[in-house]
């Protein structure tokens, strides 16, 4: 038996999310059919973790034994060709027996797009969130870093959430914004601008990412994170709040669970591998 | 009446191009059918130039007459509201009554998007063509700079084009390549890279950006140089050839056409009507 993992991009959009469900149109059921497809095996993936229905991932590490003496360079070339184009596997490596892509992960980081300009970018309109009016970033800044360390979650996940122990360690957290080459064809016009200035005073538009890097996340709680920043961002709340909010653990007093298509499982960090840097143990 | 320019985007995958069609599913059916759920108008628009099944569209400039008297700052998110999400109204402007969106473009630009790493961009999957092996872009921009200027461009057209007249000039034209954060993902073991250096010496993998600007296009051009720089890239042309393609006046002795969905109309651009900018007559 071989450990073989995988390094994974998806497009969430069709899926009903990561995990295998009976019947489900999940990434999990797909990626298993498709090594099923390839070498006869019945296998179990393991997924650094979950994403929920809608969300995407740019790099999604995945592992499982397999007998098939399939030579490592090859696996990702033979299981694109029976994936559908949603899911690309971008390359596979050779891991040793103890690799385990959810423990081994030392840390996760997902990015959350909204878009603030006036129409969606057609070209990028399944991976965001469009906010047509815009948003005072430098408030949302001051906001998350109020998120920054170790917290108890609990009013950054739904109330429905099983597991016993909130606290989890944001170790980064940053905000980019992009102003794009398209920014001219997003109806900046003298009228556009004026209206902004008279009644959005602070804000601006632009492509707003944000970053969130952790050691483990609570269901739900990216998206409850930029569904609150959003409020910041709009100035129904002030960026101090967080610290209240945090404190309360209570759901109830965060910002709504912001829509799916927006997030995006960035990247993911092991010790020992590293996505795409050279590894060949055989 | 009124003459309304809207500068448009969309995402061709699922069009049979641009220009109507009796029953067909076009752009600019969707288009005059948004314009009549607004209007109740019948109106018959005009673009800047069709594009054709699968091709993609940034910037398309299209007018039209109407007795409405909608705000024309109100025109884009009132037909967005009424087009699928692969079709987007960025903004509309009041024009003169002269003008004419196709007749007053002083010149066009097209970009085509090649990506030569191993595995698909996900998240750009529908706007490039995926070449899986290395391309030799120096060779590309010095093939690609014997087509500025006037020529006769029946090399580049289809054999069945009905235009009188094959002579057409190129503006500008470049190459850009993208080297994306993204690159790592794109499995550049040491595996690999040793593999393209045995195999694809002098060749480099990267996300191939070829922008053409003319004063106006033949049916297939763009696709034809595109498809004929990727085998001078492959090595399997010179780049001298392409005075000689160009001299022959003979589709045959060009390259294939390159496939529809790498392609984007990215640009229009006209004397008195800069996408984008300030413009409002009354």
């Amino acid at each position: 038996m071989r450990n073989v993992a995988l390094v994974v991009s998806y497009d969430g959009t069709d899926y009903q999310g990561y995990q295998s469900q009976p019947g489900g149109r999940t990434i999990q059921n797909k990626l298993e059919e498709a090594i099923r497809a390839l070498t006869g095996e019945e296998v179990r993936l393991i997924g650094s973790g979950r994403t929920d229905a809608g969300v995407h991932a740019r790099c999604q590490v995945v592992n499982f034994g397999t007998s098939s003496r399939i030579p490592i360079e090859r696996w990702a070339i033979a299981l694109n060709a029976r994936l559908p184009g949603d899911i690309v596997v971008h390359s596979a490596h050779l891991v040793p027996d103890d690799f385990h892509s959810r423990h081994g992960a030392i840390s996760k980081t997902y990015r959350y797009t909204i878009n603030c300009y006036r129409t969606p970018d057609l070209f990028r309109r399944r991976y965001e969130f469009h906010h047509p009016t815009p948003l005072n970033v430098e408030c949302m800044r001051e906001a998350l870093a109020h998120l920054v360390g170790e917290h108890d979650f609990t009013s950054f996940t739904s109330p429905h959430s099983t597991q016993p122990n909130h606290v989890r360690t944001i170790l980064d957290a940053r905000i980019e914004v992009e102003h794009g080459a398209d920014e001219q064809l997003y109806s900046n016009e003298a009228y556009d601008r004026r209206w902004d200035e008279a009644n959005y005073p602070g804000k601006r538009r632009g492509i707003v990412h944000l970053y969130v890097t952790g050691t483990g996340f609570l269901y739900n709680m990216v998206r409850i994170i930029a569904g609150t920043l959003i409020e910041v961002g709009e100035g129904k709340r002030a960026p101090d709040e967080l610290a209240v909010i945090l404190a309360a653990r209570d759901r109830a007093k965060a910002g709504p669970t912001a829509v799916p298509q927006g997030l995006i499982l960035w990247e993911v960090e092991y010790a020992d591998l590293k996505p795409g840097q050279a590894r060949k143990t055989t």
